[in-house]
């Protein structure tokens, strides 16, 4: 074996690896936005960070391109060329543009990467129909793929279950704190499975079926991307609350303030330590999560810890590390990572995408884990 | 050929095709709602009419259905069995309440079939989750029925249509009556292809495709859809301009105040004839529909003629009536239709599909010509 090809054949870094597969989707990519009506486009270019409101160009933060990585991986680790992965990874892109624009719509959320969410920049009506836009373009870019049309119902289901995913979060909101109607850690991690696992294992499994993968491989890297993705919500939802703003780009403690019902806090709450008592009275009562719009808690507070204050953020942050709920969601999404590691151990991987999905794996959970 | 045999094979009215198809579809399309999230499923079955807000069972109108008919008799021309077309038109069902759904949202329209529409009764964010779960209900339903995933790029296809037709209708409101940068019927008969023919066209390509139809007859089927689909928008044009409220369940001039560049508006617009001089005082210089949400015109008023008020609503139809708006979007119309006729007329469709979908055709163009 010559020096050039012991060169080619060492598995790339993760960082190498996104960066790879960012260059190599992204003409596909900007084709597939193109085809789009002018006005639906620029939306499109404007949520993947390549425009400014009006069309000028830019280079905004767009995303690491986890999704897309994973479908190129998921085509390599079929034995086929990296190319055979690109109306995956397209497809699959498309689709987590679509999510982001419609979630932000339906959690009111006004910012996405430092940025206006299009439906801050662009209007609701416009923000509806750029993202119906990008769900068309994702299924025309798979239907019309070599391979392509034997593969759409992968998309399709996941889709489905993206779907469900996030009707279960929004309900979640409403749900309360304690009492039966509370949300399980069972509930949490379907959901969490359906919101950000669906696409991830589609992205790996669509890869591999586009690059002509059995079966059994398929759906082993689509139950793997499942697990990547509880794994990787529960460390959102740490970092969310324990993480550095700085580097998040989210303000601590706003999914309490939204009422998002996150692991950490279900785990404490569940918890038999002192620490879950005050944590029940900070969070309020059975059916106190309906009112997270109100400005102040019905719990005793002192004018550090009133609903939503910074004070009151850091000492629910706390007294959820006290009782426990950052280490059980630390220790599940450990668990849910392991599990990814032995679906992906149990089938044959071609040439160094195995060895890549592994290190990958560990790039995106290193963040806490 | 025995009586029964005689009785059998006798073409259908269109009002007994319809609620045939009606009936034959009905329990595929209720399994494929009742996969989706119970929430999402409750509004989606609210937009058909099947349930109250709440999930009470309700008899509300639904639509005619002129979609999965087509579907079905697209299946039937083929040679196929009508079963063979219910995944096509539990798909295109789907697809239709999907974009009446979100186009509610971005036209603003609080009503739809006498009720409020889904995002008046749920709220915005759960009518955009219920739109995106029909429209993965759609694909889905394709994607695993015989013969689907070859045909999923027709359905993609159609779904990109229906944004760009959606897109330039949401733009056209904004362009100016008059000038270079008016709206012409020609980029009219695009956007009405887009927004309303793409999906009828869909409806009975997929139906035969389903069925086993030559490429040659699916083709001739989906351009005599679209055909029907321009003609069915200036139809309604018609109606909303001069037809019965109590018939069209839509208040007359409701289009025009909406600035809506309806079909047989910008004819009369373009006509030499001396009423054109007057309409377009009455709906402003270039740029006036930029301000339909103003109160007034800027134009010279009367109390009868201000911009909006039933006077004026009465005053521009018969405006554009004088100047020959009418006799043009009904002349075009029939044109569209005879071109559809045409195009059926030049493949074999088996049985008697084929008189069927001529029957439909006059039924629906009925309404007018």
């Amino acid at each position: 074996m010559s020096a050039l090809h012991t060169v080619v054949r060492a598995p790339l870094s993760p960082a190498e690896n996104l960066a790879r597969c960012r260059e190599l989707v992204r003409p596909a990519l900007t084709e597939a936005v193109g085809r789009t009506h002018p006005w639906v486009a620029e939306m499109a270019g404007y949520s993947f960070g390549w425009c400014e409101v009006g069309g000028a160009p830019a280079t905004a933060p767009g995303g690491k391109g986890v999704r897309q990585a994973l479908a190129v991986l998921g085509a390599e680790a079929a034995g086929a060329d990296a190319t055979a992965g690109i109306p995956a990874a397209v497809a699959v892109e498309l689709v987590h543009a679509f999510s982001l624009l419609h979630d932000d719509i339906m959690d009111g959320d006004a910012t996405r990467r430092q940025r206006p969410a299009v439906w801050k920049a662009y209007g609701t009506g416009p923000a509806v129909l750029a993202g119906d836009a990008l769900f068309a373009l994702a299924v025309d870019s798979l239907a019309t793929a070599p391979r392509g049309p034997g593969a759409v119902r992968l998309l399709s289901a996941a889709l489905a279950d993206l779907v469900r995913g996030q009707a279960d979060d929004l309900l979640f909101a409403a749900r309360p704190c304690t009492g039966p109607e509370r949300v399980s850690p069972r509930e949490y991690r379907r959901m969490a499975e359906g919101k950000t696992g669906a696409l991830l294992g589609c992205a790996a499994a669509l890869g591999a079926a586009l690059g002509g993968a059995s079966e059994a491989t398929v759906t082993a890297l689509d139950r793997a991307g499942r697990r990547l993705g509880v794994a990787f919500q529960l460390v959102d939802d740490v970092l969310g609350m324990w993480g550095d703003p700085a580097v998040t780009g989210k303000p601590v403690g706003g999914d309490l303030r939204e009422g998002k019902k996150t692991f950490p806090v279900l785990a404490a709450l569940d918890s038999p330590a002192p620490a879950a008592r005050r944590l029940h009275a900070l969070l309020g009562s059975p059916g106190r999560a309906t009112e997270t719009a109100a400005p102040h808690s019905p719990a005793r507070t002192t004018e550090s810890t009133v609903f939503g204050s910074p004070g009151w953020a850091a000492e629910v942050a706390a007294l959820v590390d006290e009782a426990g709920g950052r280490a059980a969601a630390v220790g599940e999404a450990r668990a849910q990572t392991a599990a990814a590691r032995a679906l992906l151990a149990d089938v044959p991987l071609a040439g160094r995408a195995g060895e890549e999905l592994h290190l990958l794996l560990d790039h995106l959970m290193h963040r806490v884990l």
